[in-house]
């Protein structure tokens, strides 16, 4: 039999009997199992690690959900499912996944209810900042860019990042809660467990899974269906370099152990598509603080090609594939500040000229550039990226200065966004929308609400919003 | 069963048996026939259409090959495969597939005579232009960016496109001469046979095919293999808008009528993995006459983006996928010609002022991208983009000019790159790089030589090379 399918035939007898099989225990997987086990299905969770909690366990542990939740209303934000979803139609990527979208939008404020009856702790407090990854432990942060150009004029804004209490290791403790939650609810967990095949039957739906522990083939019967939460492809350097090569460069890959696309390859294995398998999400993180977004971004060519004001995930993300992840900040003596995270100079100079020369620029590239800005931020204009106003300040006070933007002097931070094709529904299709029978996903292992632009908490927020859909599915329940 | 896949075990009687099936006759269907038959097999080719030619007929007739082709050396040039695999390496895209580029390039020499030998007529002259499609009958011209930076100093130029004896109107007379000689050797064509599932074993392998024809369902038992050649996706609206989006907006899409993604959707029912599915090959023949090229492209920020002496090729890839379809050729009065095929002025102006808000560039952008231009250009230099000397030339001769280069408003040419991942043997590849046993492909609707940057010829002639070596694999005589 091929890699990474089994037939039904080949199998005398399982050795467990399950009405759901969810393959991974993410933040995806635990919701697939709790509202599986809501539903009423038996469920048997097969998690690679001896323990759950996967990359969402390394994550700032941010949910982007919005739309008037109770922690929105609480620290005193309005917001809308429509003005969420304008946003989101109009960030997320260049194909967005609208009823994917809709979905999600029109479910946020009952999907934070849920994530906080799994015992999630918030705090009912506004951190006035721009992080995926707030310094402190309140509980609402903006997390994207939905206060920037252009998204500000299409959708009123609101911070839509909830993150639990906790100042950092937010993603261990939302997935501490989550594991517990899954436990609680009568979900059977088999650690150790590594999925090496789905089982099809005759007519090419999945009925079961193939697994080895320590060395032992385990064969698990799912009746209801085999939802794959398995996380994305980060750390598998062959299918990186194949589909997002230029993501090899980045310094940090943010990934459990688990995500080597396993799930993705066992999906397509049995005959599913998949989306955006050339998309990731890259974190730049090279204006904090945040008096540097006062900075001019320039590529190698010595052009401005982005708002710097703009969220972090939208730099790395143009900054790397849209410039070969060669750019430079420059900044003036008049704003400049020790950056946080990107702290490697590239070059200082007294006049721009001497800056240009230093970083080798083509000659006079970088004066036109600045000439430009400067000549409108003296206005407080930027007609070119619709940089905000607060951040628009002519840099002309010598030494000039150019903070390194190249992938290999600064951090980066990357995970895959592709993924196995789903439904609405969290079932998986094959190439020509059909649904592949017993098969769902969520999470990395599948394309999701994000289609390449990425703002933080979306993949934890569809991960679990997905998830349970899943699992209810899987469980007989629909949705 | 699933959308694209049956059992063989729900096929009491195939109607047909053959050793070789062939799915689609165009340039790699004709090539896998001919080669399988001669290999000793038996060969049925199903074609959706009544006869064969497919999009190869309606493309420019251009051959990619080099290495010292018995033409190159008629025409006086020398080449070899190193050079030709340099520039390939270098040129065709992020992600090259190194042992097929390897395997191309060697086999070039030999190939072009199995081409001949066809009875393709070629015409032992040389046109001296650069050209996809060049007005003369001439055999051998230069069809990508060879003699263009960064490529000239990576490997010694050399023409490679092989366009056979005819004045436009060459991928029919190329046709003509591949459907004939399948016909001569011995293959079986059925026409109208359109292929809607690909027959599997209780092991996964491809065994035949199940086909429509004028409503009634034929089966086809392939002892051998099955080869898909039928093409790109560029006609599947859902497909390209979910996988190319831009491409939608092309006002020409490079197809015949059968380019709707079936070969790359039955291939993925089968369990096989897709690469560079967000490719495309975008032709913008902005710079012909070729004078034009003297021109400064900019985009709507008034940023040149690209060294505009380069391939027609390259032009329309960066400035749809780059620059989202919205650019300017910016002309003065020196060096204006009336342009072949982008004739739309999008403003003249008297100044570059003027031009600049006619064209509602951001103030002051246009002068200062002119300004770094012109004061290289008088130098005889590009240090931005390394444009070759003879087309440097400052603009400086009222009125100035922009030729409109939107995507709406001018000559985008565009057919897809991404499909079926097939390893240098033509074997279709599961996701981990698992063979699936019985099945083969070639030309568009696989993962080919290019991998998103285009030189004319490349389709072409990676069809009918892997075509050649599918053909002879699944006749069961290895490659």
């Amino acid at each position: 039999m091929r890699a990474g399918i089994r037939s039904h035939r080949e199998i005398a007898r399982f050795d467990v009997e399950t009405d759901v099989c969810v393959v991974g225990l993410g933040a995806a997987g635990a919701a697939a199992a709790i509202d599986a086990r809501a539903a009423g299905a038996d469920v048997a969770v097969l998690e690679r690690a001896s323990g759950g909690g996967g990359t969402s366990a390394l994550s700032g542990g941010v949910l982007y959900l919005g739309g008037g939740t109770s922690l929105q209303t609480a620290c005193g934000f309005e917001d809308t499912p429509d003005a969420m979803y304008r946003y989101l139609m109009a960030s997320v990527g260049e194909v967005p996944d609208e009823p994917k979208v809709r979905r999600y939008c029109e479910g946020s404020v009952e999907h934070f209810e849920w994530v906080k009856a799994q015992g999630v702790p918030y705090k009912e407090t506004y951190y006035p900042g721009i992080s995926g990854e707030p310094p402190t432990d309140d509980g609402l942060v903006y997390s994207g860019a939905e206060q920037t150009h252009p998204f500000c004029d299409l959708a009123a804004p609101a911070p839509r990042g909830h993150v639990a209490a906790k100042t950092f290791q937010t993603g261990p403790l939302l997935m501490q809660h989550l594991c517990a939650s899954t436990e609680r609810a009568g979900a059977r967990v088999l650690g150790d467990h590594c999925v090496t095949d789905l089982v099809l039957d005759d007519d090419g739906a999945v009925v079961g899974v193939v697994a080895e522990n320590f060395g032992e083939v385990r064969t698990v019967r799912a009746r209801g269906g085999v939802v794959l939460t398995t996380g994305g492809f980060v750390l598998n350097d062959e299918m990186l370099g194949r589909y997002v090569p230029r993501a090899l460069r980045c310094q940090l890959r943010v990934a459990g152990d688990g995500d080597d696309g396993s799930g993705i390859r066992l999906g397509v294995a049995a005959g599913a598509a998949t989306l955006h398998m050339e998309k990731a999400s890259i974190s730049l993180p090279v204006t904090q603080p945040w008096g540097l977004k006062r900075g001019v971004m320039v590529n190698a060519r010595g052009q401005r090609f982005i708002n710097e004001d703009t969220y972090y995930g939208r730099l790395g993300e143009r900054a790397l594939f849209h410039e070969d992840g060669r750019a430079f900040l420059i900044v003036d003596d008049a704003i400049f500040e020790e950056p946080d995270y990107c702290k490697e100079i590239a070059a200082v100079g007294e006049t721009l000229a001497e800056l240009e020369t230093e970083l080798q620029l083509p000659p006079g590239s970088l004066d036109a550039t600045l000439s430009v800005y400067n000549r409108h931020a003296e206005h407080g204009q930027d007609p070119v990226f619709g940089k905000r106003r607060e951040y628009l300040q002519p840099l002309v006070k010598p030494p000039f200065g150019a903070i390194d933007c190249t992938t290999e002097n600064c951090l980066y931070a990357a995970f895959t966004l592709g993924g196995l094709v789903t439904d609405a529904e969290a079932r998986v299709l094959g190439p020509s929308g059909d649904v592949i029978p017993g098969l769902y996903g969520a999470g990395r292992s599948t394309a999701g609400v994000c289609a390449g632009d990425y703002s933080s908490g979306l993949s934890l927020g569809d991960a679990t919003f997905f998830g349970r859909v899943a699992g209810c599915h899987a469980a007989g329940g629909g949705s």
